[in-house]
């Protein structure tokens, strides 16, 4: 019974975790992290493949035209997307891909990718979500103020998704999506059989 | 976020280990296993309340007819059937109940509980299933014949299941169907948001 990986799909607001969450997941060897396309340049240290593929608008826009990405959006004169090929190579090799995306974009894939798994990595508490941000450090009072609105209306959105995730304590949270990834390996639609 | 159990339906040809499994599962203490109603005779040190409930055939037409069963079938002049009422206790106090049950069975079983979870229990091939069963050393050569024509049978109709696993190991399946349990209590479905 070979099968193709999963596509996982995991959205959060700020200070939920998700970051961390992910950075757990794939350092399960049979797990890889789709790596976003952007036309922004690189900034920092940052490397091309790595933290994003950067990409000249005009590529961009002509894998628009090719149907070459899972999902793409404009944001600030800049276009940021998801190639589909690396994500379905991996998957073809029985890799399961993790997609971390804004909850303004999971609708997307669900419509490019019907046989994705979304998840919504849930803060415990709003008050737990806000002492998190304040406890960053980096953030103005202002910012806060927006993420906490924004974690509200993202909040709502969470049923939405397959699986909801409350990130409590990180273990139990990284122990929770992998049973959600080995139950749906066992999920009778996913499975070929051959008896 | 306080849930209801889940009632977890488990099926599998015989030979597939699926009550060494069950016994497993139950010895977590928020795991109950239903135990079925019948009309026949108890049989040795059979008791009241362990193997079965033993009704008398009146009492048992009379649940019948106040809808009392999730399910019930009629097998050799004798009744055998799932009384409600212990399976919607348990639930409401947010203990899984299991209900081991014949493969044709189920479907009477999501018919009258649509947010069952559905579980067969596969053996890892019909090579192995033949080992296991010979292995038991109380089959006739015939009963062999029979019970692996019915189990291609009933692997047929594995489809129909929510999910499939392979009894491989014991300790797998037992992690797998566990599994199973804790990503449909994260699934949104379930969930009730209070935050």
């Amino acid at each position: 019974m070979k099968n193709s990986g999963l596509l996982l799909v995991i959205s959060g607001p700020a200070g939920a975790g998700k970051g961390t969450v992910v950075s757990k997941l794939v350092k399960d060897e049979n797990i890889r992290l789709s790596i976003s396309a952007t036309t922004r340049a690189p900034r920092g240290k940052e490397e091309n493949g790595r933290e994003y593929y950067f990409y000249g608008r005009e590529q961009f826009e002509k894998m628009i035209s090719e149907n070459g990405f899972i999902e793409y959006a404009q944001y600030l004169e800049n276009y940021y997307g998801t190639p589909k090929r690396p994500v379905e190579e991996w998957r073809k090799e029985g890799k399961d891909v993790i997609l971390e995306i804004e909850v303004q974009g999971c609708e997307k894939v669900k419509n490019s990718v019907p046989d994705c798994i979304s998840i919504f990595i849930m803060p415990p508490s709003m008050e737990i979500l806000e002492k998190r941000l304040r406890g960053r450090g980096t953030e103005t009072e202002e910012n806060i103020q927006k993420r906490m609105k924004r974690a509200k209306e993202e909040l709502a959105l969470a049923k939405n998704y397959d699986y909801v995730v409350v990130n409590d304590t990180l273990e139990d949270c990284v122990e929770n999506v992998k049973a959600i990834i080995t139950a749906e390996k066992l999920s009778s639609q996913r499975l070929s059989f051959d008896i």
